[in-house]
C-alpha cells in the first residue's frame, strides 16, 4: 500500500469506489423492479444476479468507508497529499470475502439463465461452484502473504481451478448453447468472452506486486482496474443475463 | 471554490442540496408505488426513471455530506462565516460520476416511453447512449484541470457529442413523434424543449470559471443552478414521462 | 432563537420532534401497506399522501438532528441548561423546503380523492398548486429577514395566495362536494375545516416574533405548535383522506 | 436514575434493549411478509400490528442509543463501573411518546381482528381510543415531576381511564366474544388476560419510585421489566392476533 | 478475552464477522425475493427462515461494530498490534440474545417445511420450542460467570434440553419422514445431521475456556468457529429448507 497519495490520486480512487457502489446498488434495484416481467423459469437467474450485485454494493460501501478512513490529509480543503492514518488501514480483505460469495454465484447465474435440463444443470454446478470457491480460497493466502514465493505458489495453485472453470465454460457449455433459441445464442456466446476478459483482470492484478510495480500510481491503477472489472463482471454481466432472460421470456410466451 | 461563505450563503447551498435529495428520493418512491398502474410496455421507461432519480438521490446524499464537512465555522449558533475545513474538501467529482450514469439513462427513458419498433429504438439508443457517455467523459478532464486552455479544448470536444444528441432528438426523433397518439404528441414535443433548456445549464456552468466569475456568490449560484437543473432534468422530466406513460396506458387499454 | 433552554424545554422540543418523525413515518408505512385495499381510481390520492408523510419524515429526521447538535449542555446526565453550540445552529430552513414540496401536494391529495371529471380536476390544480408554491416562496424572505418591515410586507404578500386557496376550497370546491357520495360528504366538508384550522397555525407562528414574544418558552411553544400542526395537517389529514378513499372504494365496488 | 451502574448491570440493560429492538423489528417484518396469507377483512388488524411493532422498534433504537451515550466508563475493555455522561442523559420520555401512539393502536388491533359489525366496532373504538390516549397523557406529568404528591395525583387520575378500558374489555367485549367462531374464542378470551397482565406492569413500575426503591438494581429491574412487558404487550400479542386472524381466514374461506 | 490481537488476528475476525453479515443478509433477501415461487403451504417455513437470517444479520451488525470499537491500535495504517479500548468492550452477550430468538425458530422452520398434520406439528413444537429456549437460558449464567464450577453446572443443565431436542429430532421425527415425498426424504434426513454437526460447535466452544485454552489464537478460532457455525446453521440450513420447499411445491402442483 502506498504511504502517500496525491489529492488527484485520492479523489480518483474515491470517485471510482463510489461509482461502483452506485452501479451495483442500482443494477440490483433495476433488476428487482423488473423481475415480474421475466417468466418464472428465468427468475432464479435474475434473483441470483440481484443478490450478486447487492453483495457487491455491501462490500463496496465497506471498502469506500475503509479507504476514506485509511488515508488522511492535514491540508485545508483536502487539496494536499494524503498519508496513511494512525489506527486504521485500508482493508483489501473485503475483496476476497466478496469474491468468495459472488464468483460461484456468477456461474450459478449463467447456468440458471440457460434453463437446461435439471440433470445437466446440477452436473455443471457441481463442478463450477466448488472450483470457483477453491480458486478464491487458494488465492487468499498468497495475497495476504508478504513473500513472493508464497504468492507465486498459491497463485499457480489457484490457476488450476481457474483453468478448469474456463474449460467447462468453453468446451462443455458450448454444446449446450446449440439448444438455446437462435435469438440469444450469439449474446450468450459473447457473454463468455466478456466473462473471461473481465475475470482475467483479477489474476493480472494479483501478479503485479511481483514486478514491484509499487508506488501510488500502480496502486491507484489497481483500484481503478478492480472497480471497472467489478462493474463489468457483475453489473454489465447481470444486465446482459437480464436481456437474455427477457428475450427468452418473450419467445417462450409467444 | 470560495475560501469563505457567509452564513446566508452556507444555508442557501445547504437547503438547496437537501431539497434535491427530497425531490429525487420521493419522485423515485412515487414512481415506484405508481408503477403497477402503468401498462407493462411502458414500465421499462418508468423503471429507468426510478433508477435515475434514485442514483441522483444517492449522489446528493454524498454531496450534501461532503458540503457539510467541507465548510466549517467557529461561531456560536453557526451564524458567522464558514471557511474551508482542514482535512477534507467539497467533492464536485460526484457530479460527473452521477452524470456518467444518469445522462445516458435519461435518453433511454425518453426512447423507452415512445415504445417505437424494436429496430428503430435500438438504432436510436446505439447512437444516443455512447454520445452521452462520451460527452460527460470529455468534459471531466476539462473540469478538473486548473488551466483555461484545457477547459476550453475539452469543452469544445464535449460540445460535439452534445450537438449530435440535440440533432438526433430534434431532427430524427421528430419523425417518430407523428406515430405517437395525439393526446401525448404535444407533451412529448415540449419535453424535448424542457430537456434542452435544463441541459444547457451544465455547459454554461462549465464555462463560467473562464470569465473568472469567482467569489462566493458565483459559486453559490452555480450550486443552486445545478440543483434546480438536476430537479428539472431528472424529477420533473420523470413526472412528465410518467404522465405520458399513463396517458398512453389509458389509451391502449380502452 | 433562544440562547438558553432549560432541561425541561430541551426535552420537550426533543420529544415532540421525535413524535413527529414516528407519526409521519408510520402513517406513510400504514398507507403503503394498505394501498392495495383501495380501488385504483383513488390510489393516486393515497400515493400522494404517502409521499407527503414520507417527505415530512425525511425533514423531521434532519430537523431532529439539527436540534440535537445545535443545543448542548455541560451538565452531568444532561440535566442542566442547554446553550447554543459552537459551529452549528438550528436550521429552520428545512421547514420551508418541506412546505414548498408538501403544501402543493396536500392540495393534490384532496383533489385526487374527489375523483372529479378530468377537466374540473386539472382546472382546480392549475390554480391551487401554483398558489400554494407562491405562498411558501413569498413567506421565505420574510422569515429569514431580521427586519420587521420585511417580515410584514412578505407576510402580507403571502396572505394573498393563502386567501385565494381558501376561497377556492370553500366557494369553488363546495359545488363539487354535492357530486360526492352521501357517505363521505360530511367527512369531506369537515376535512376542509381541519385543513384551515391546522394551516392557520403557520401564519400565526410567523407573526409571533413581531410581538417580540421572544424567550425560550415562546420558542418552545412555536416548535411544539409546528409539530402538532404538522401531524394534523399531514398525518391525521392523510388518514381521513384514506378513510374517504376506503368508503368510496367500498361504495363503488358494491 | 442511578449515578453508577456495574458492568453487569450496564450489559444487562444493554442486551435487553437490543432484544426488544430485534423482537419488535422482526415481528413487524414477519407479519408484513405473512400479510397476503390473511383474508382482506382481517388485514386491517395485522397492518395495525405491524405499525405498532414498527413504532416500538423505532423508539427502542432511540432508547438504546440514548442509554449507550448516557452511561460511560473509563475502564479498559469496558469492564469497570459506568457513570452518567457529561452533556447527555437517558431519555425516558421516549417511552411515553411510544405509548401515546401505540397503546390506542393496540386496542384498535384487538377490535379490528374481531371484525364486528361496523356500528359496534366504531362504538367501542370511540370509547377505548380516547381513554387510552388520556391514560398516557395523564401519567406523563406525574412521571416527569420530581414530587411524590404530583406522581400520586396524576397516577390516580390515569387509573380512571385505565379502569374504564378494563371494564370495556371485560364486560362489554365479552358479549361480542360469543359471536366469534368457536376455534378462536378461547384464544381471544385468554388474550385479554395477557393484555391485563402485561399492562399492569406499567402502573407498577410507575409507583415504585414512591417506595424509594432507588439504586441501580431497582432501576435495572425497571428497565428489564419494561422491556419484557413491551415484548409481551406488542410482539407476542401481535403474534396471537395473527394466529386468530389466520384461523378465522381459514374458517371463512372453507 | 485476549488483551492483545495481532494485525492478522484482528483482520481475520473482522473479515469473518463481515462475511457472516453478508451471508445472512443476502440469504434473507434471496429467500424474500424467491418466496412467491413457493406454494402457500410451505411459505411459513421460508418466512421463518427469512426472519432467522434477518435477526442474525442484525446481531452481526452489532457484533461487528462492537468488535471494531473494542480493539484499537496506535500504529500507522493499522498494521500493528490491537489492544482493548478504553471505555468499551466486545459484547459477547449479543450471541445469547440471538440464539434465544433464533434457535427455537430454526426448529419451527424444520417442522413447518414438513407440513405435517396440524396436531402432530403442534405436538412437536410444544416440546421443541420450550426446550430450545431453556437450553439457551441455562447456558447464559454459565457463560457470563467467571467461575469454572458454575460454567460446568449450567453447561450440564443446558445439556439436558439439548439431548431432549436431539432425541425428538432423531427418534420421533424420523417416523414422520416416511410420510414425506421420496424426492426430499434423503435431503431431510441429511439436514438433521447438518443440524447436529453445526449445533455441536456451540457447546464445544462453551467448554473450551475450562481447558484454559486462552490466548489470542484460541479466541480468534472461537470467533471464526462461531461465524462458520452460524452460517451453516442458519444460511446454508435455510437454503436447504428452501430447496425442500421448492421440490415439494413442484411435486404438489404437478
Ligand atoms: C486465477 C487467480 C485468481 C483469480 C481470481 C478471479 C478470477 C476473480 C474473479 C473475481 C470476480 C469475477 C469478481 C466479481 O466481479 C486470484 C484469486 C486473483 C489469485 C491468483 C490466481
Ligand atoms: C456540453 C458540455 C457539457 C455538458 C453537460 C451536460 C449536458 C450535462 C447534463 C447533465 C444532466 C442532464 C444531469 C441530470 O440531471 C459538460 C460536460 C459540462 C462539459 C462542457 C460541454
Ligand atoms: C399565509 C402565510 C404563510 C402560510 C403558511 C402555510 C399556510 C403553511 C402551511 C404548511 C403546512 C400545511 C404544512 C404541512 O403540514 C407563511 C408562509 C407562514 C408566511 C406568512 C403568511
Ligand atoms: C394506569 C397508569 C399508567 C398506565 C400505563 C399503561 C397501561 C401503559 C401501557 C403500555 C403498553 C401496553 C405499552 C406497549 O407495549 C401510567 C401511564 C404508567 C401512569 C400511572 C397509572
Ligand atoms: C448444549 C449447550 C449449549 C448449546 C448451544 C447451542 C446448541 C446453540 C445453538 C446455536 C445456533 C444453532 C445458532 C444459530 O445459528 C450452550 C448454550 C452453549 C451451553 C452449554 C451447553
Ligand atoms: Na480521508
Ligand atoms: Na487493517
Ligand atoms: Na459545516
Ligand atoms: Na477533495
Ligand atoms: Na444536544
Ligand atoms: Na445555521
Ligand atoms: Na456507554
Ligand atoms: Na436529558
Ligand atoms: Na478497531
Ligand atoms: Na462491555
Amino acid at each position: 500500500m502506498p504511504d502517500i497519495l496525491s489529492h488527484g490520486q485520492y479523489d480518483t480512487v474515491y470517485n471510482f469506489l463510489s461509482l461502483v457502489i452506485a452501479s451495483q446498488l442500482f443494477t440490483a434495484l433495476f433488476l428487482l423492479i423488473s423481475l415480474p416481467r421475466i417468466l418464472p423459469r428465468y427468475r432464479q437467474a435474475i434473483t441470483v444476479a440481484i443478490i450478486v450485485c447487492g453483495i457487491a454494493a455491501y462490500h463496496y460501501f465497506r471498502i469506500f468507508d475503509s479507504f476514506k478512513e485509511a488515508f488522511v490529509t492535514t491540508s485545508v480543503g483536502g487539496t494536499g497529499d494524503y498519508t496513511q492514518a494512525v489506527g486504521t488501514g485500508f482493508n483489501e480483505g473485503y475483496r476476497y470475502v466478496d469474491w468468495f460469495l459472488t464468483v460461484p454465484l456468477l456461474l450459478v447465474e449463467l447456468i440458471a439463465v440457460l434453463a437446461l435440463a435439471r440433470k445437466v444443470q446440477s452436473g455443471l454446478l457441481m463442478r463450477l461452484v466448488p472450483a470457483a470457491a477453491l480458486m478464491i480460497a487458494l488465492g487468499y493466502p498468497g495475497e495476504i502473504s508478504g513473500e513472493n514465493s508464497l504468492r507465486i505458489i498459491f497463485g499457480l495453485l489457484s490457476m488450476i481451478p481457474f483453468a478448469y472453470i474456463l474449460y467447462i465454460l468453453f468446451v462443455q457449455l458450448s454444446k449446450s448453447l446449440t439448444s438455446q433459441p437462435a435469438s440469444v445464442r450469439t449474446t450468450l456466446s459473447r457473454l463468455r468472452y466478456l466473462l473471461v476478459i473481465s475475470w482475467i483482470v483479477y489474476p493480472i492484478a494479483y501478479v503485479l506486486p511481483l514486478f514491484n510495480a509499487g508506488g501510488g500510481d500502480a496502486w491507484v491503477s489497481k483500484q481503478v482496474g478492480y472497480s471497472v472489472a467489478d462493474i463489468v463482471a457483475k453489473a454489465v454481466y447481470a444486465l446482459i443475463i437480464f436481456s437474455v432472460a427477457k428475450a427468452k421470456s418473450y419467445e417462450d410466451s409467444s
